[in-house]
């Protein structure tokens, strides 16, 4: 079997996770690592010659990875404001990227990303695992199915005390820089990247426009005074991002999306899920579900039992406890999003996610800010489509396939 | 002992209801009705004889009865848009008025109510009943105690399935036009009493701006697809009013408060409730709490078990266990808000929710409509207090004071 060759772009944990992972497929090889730090990348190395008995290529500049190496796609699993930066790069030397989750800083970024995509023909996919979640797969499910009926709103977020980032300067790690200069929905892609699916963002509908609006910052300077030396960088460092911002996304199908970013308050974690609809709707945070004419008269039913109850696990998970579940991976998604990477997007070129999807979230970030830096108005969400959105090529139903 | 002299004026379900409630009080006479239909109202005062054995006065016209009547308050439950003209009426004849919940229409008559208290010295309460239900009472007591640290963010809303006011115009119900003409967050009151107590708004704390954002509008019409005659008006009725309204409100202490308007799509009852602080966070749809440091690590607990451990019952609550519950009214709030009218703001002068609060509580309504028609601008809240908010006359503790 001829193996599909990749390179993973950033090794901090997530890049490092990846690259093991896919080393133990077999129909996959990681022949290159990069990372600007050396005692990171070689870990990664070692791990994945630990798994395979070879030891990748490594290199500290990814333009001479991507000059030598002979790839058939990149994993790119850098800082936030460089994923697209490198993508292009990767796409214009003819190798299809995927990039990690994260808050893109630039809407021209996005556009960019687009525009080398037209040019090249090679794709971009974000690697939104949340995408593939059990829950939101069969939630899906459920949509396509009409148990919804039409529907009329949906709610998501990133709800996650990260307050630990205040640490994070000393870990090299990226988010802490964002929280420090920027004021926005700095991660709207796990909540907001199956919502996009459920309302056929792209497909026959569009987000036209989004308002934001932030509450002020206290969480991540209380718990640096609770928790740091009084001497630390963090108890003389002004933090613009604020505890709670909610951002309201308004569709050309007249549909709300409500989105949720609160990462510096203690709390339970949630994606913070809602999908609504003329019969029926469900919610993440009581785990329920209530269908008009099934469900016990205005009572919520467990989610889980619904599913079961109608057999509406998504046939991708069915398939997948056969197989035997990948734990490892926030349970098991982001195994499957490696797989829709490989075989639906870089050897059918059709990924599940594709450019346009991938620049549209991203863009979300940038945007977020630009309407609380005005005082919360209303802004403009760009058609990275331009215009394909309304007619749509039918898809072909592929095994990754969201759509 | 001298009687709390009161009249009802609108005598649909609500009005008579607290007409009956009030006239089993011992210190309370109901001596006169008023509304335009005869029916309602002579089964007002049939009700009223029922209980008491002494038969109120009858009126269709409320300044008939506002000159004739001796009177020390006056209940207002009529129609929506009349409420602030009928309770500036009393005012300036001498008459405290409490007022039933509804989505005012007018930012100029919230104005006027507050003009008319400061030339007349009568207040004008807004009966928000869901500012004593046991729960909002417990969690103020729980915030009022530092519980959450500084809060940051709250949610409420009002989350109802009332598709069934499409049949609405055969019973005179006066919710139906405002759905068919407004598109706002119509019905604010109940999530955003409690709330506004809770955020100290107009003590300290005054909400700045909102930003509302509406859905497209099916769950009426297509109720009346499945549910009435062909013939029926509601088939070709177009309804104005969202599906889903959701506000943001941004406060000038830097916390922000999402209001959910949900009414007219299939559901379990919810008035949405979330209070998230730099300590820990409360929601109301799973009724669990999360406190750093006392709750399980990153676990929600049950809220009650919480309340009940820590011994947070709010005072009044454990006194009115203690003297029996007077259960119809919504699980007995709708007594203690009379009670509060009667005890603390016509005998004390010290409405618990006073005219400035019951005029900002009810302009939410029409702002939002503003805001949603500039296609989710920003709109100012104003300061109905005039700057008195900044330096608020401390509130001696009575029995009922929210503060």
């Amino acid at each position: 079997m001829k193996k599909i060759k990749l390179a993973v772009i950033g090794t901090a944990g997530r890049g490092t996770f990846h690259a093991c992972m896919l080393s133990e497929m077999d129909d996959v090889e990681i022949t290159a690592v990069c990372d600007v730090y050396e005692d990171r990348v070689n870990n990664a190395a070692d791990r994945i010659e630990q798994i395979t008995g070879k030891r990748p290529n490594i290199y500290s500049d990814y333009n001479a990875l991507l000059k030598s190496e002979k790839l058939d796609g990149v994993i790119i699993a850098t800082s936030w404001q460089t994923h697209i930066p490198i993508a292009t790069a990767a796409m214009k030397n003819g190798v299809p990227a995927g990039i990690e989750v994260g808050g893109v800083a630039s809407v021209d970024d996005c556009k960019y990303l687009v525009k080398t995509y037209e040019e090249t023909g090679k794709f971009c996919m974000i690697l939104q695992n949340c995408n593939y979640g059990r829950e939101e797969m069969a939630l899906l499910n459920v949509t396509k199915k009409g148990v919804f009926g039409e529907i009329i709103h949906a709610q998501c977020g990133y709800e996650h005390d990260l307050r630990g980032i205040a640490r994070s300067k000393e870990n090299r790690h990226y988010r802490l820089d964002h929280y420090i200069h920027r004021n926005g929905e700095l991660y709207p892609n796990h909540g907001l990247g199956p919502m996009m699916k459920i309302l056929n963002i792209n497909r026959g509908n569009r987000m036209v426009s989004l308002v934001s609006v932030s509450s002020k910052a206290r969480g991540l300077k209380e718990w640096a005074k609770n928790n740091l030396p009084p001497e630390h960088h963090m108890q003389k460092t002004t933090i613009n991002q604020g505890d709670i911002v909610n951002t309201i996304i308004k569709c050309s199908g007249g549909e709300t999306i409500l989105l949720t970013h609160d990462t510096t308050l203690p709390r339970p974690y949630s994606r913070a899920g809602r999908v609504q609809g003329t019969k029926g709707l469900w919610y993440e945070d009581n785990k329920s579900i209530y269908i008009e004419g099934e469900s016990p008269d205005h009572e919520w039913e467990d989610f889980y039992e619904y599913i079961k109850k109608n057999d509406y696990e998504h046939p991708l998970w069915k398939e997948y406890f056969e197989l035997g579940l990948k734990e490892q991976g926030h349970g098991g998604m982001d195994y499957l999003v490696l797989r829709a990477f490989i075989e639906d997007g870089i050897i059918k070129n059709r990924p599940p996610i594709d450019t346009y999807e991938s620049a549209l979230l991203s863009a979300v970030a940038p945007l977020s800010e630009q309407s609380i830096a005005l005082g919360s108005q209303p802004v403009e969400i760009p058609d990275f489509t331009h215009g394909k959105w309304l007619t749509p090529e039918p898809v072909e139903e592929t095994k990754y396939s969201l759509n």
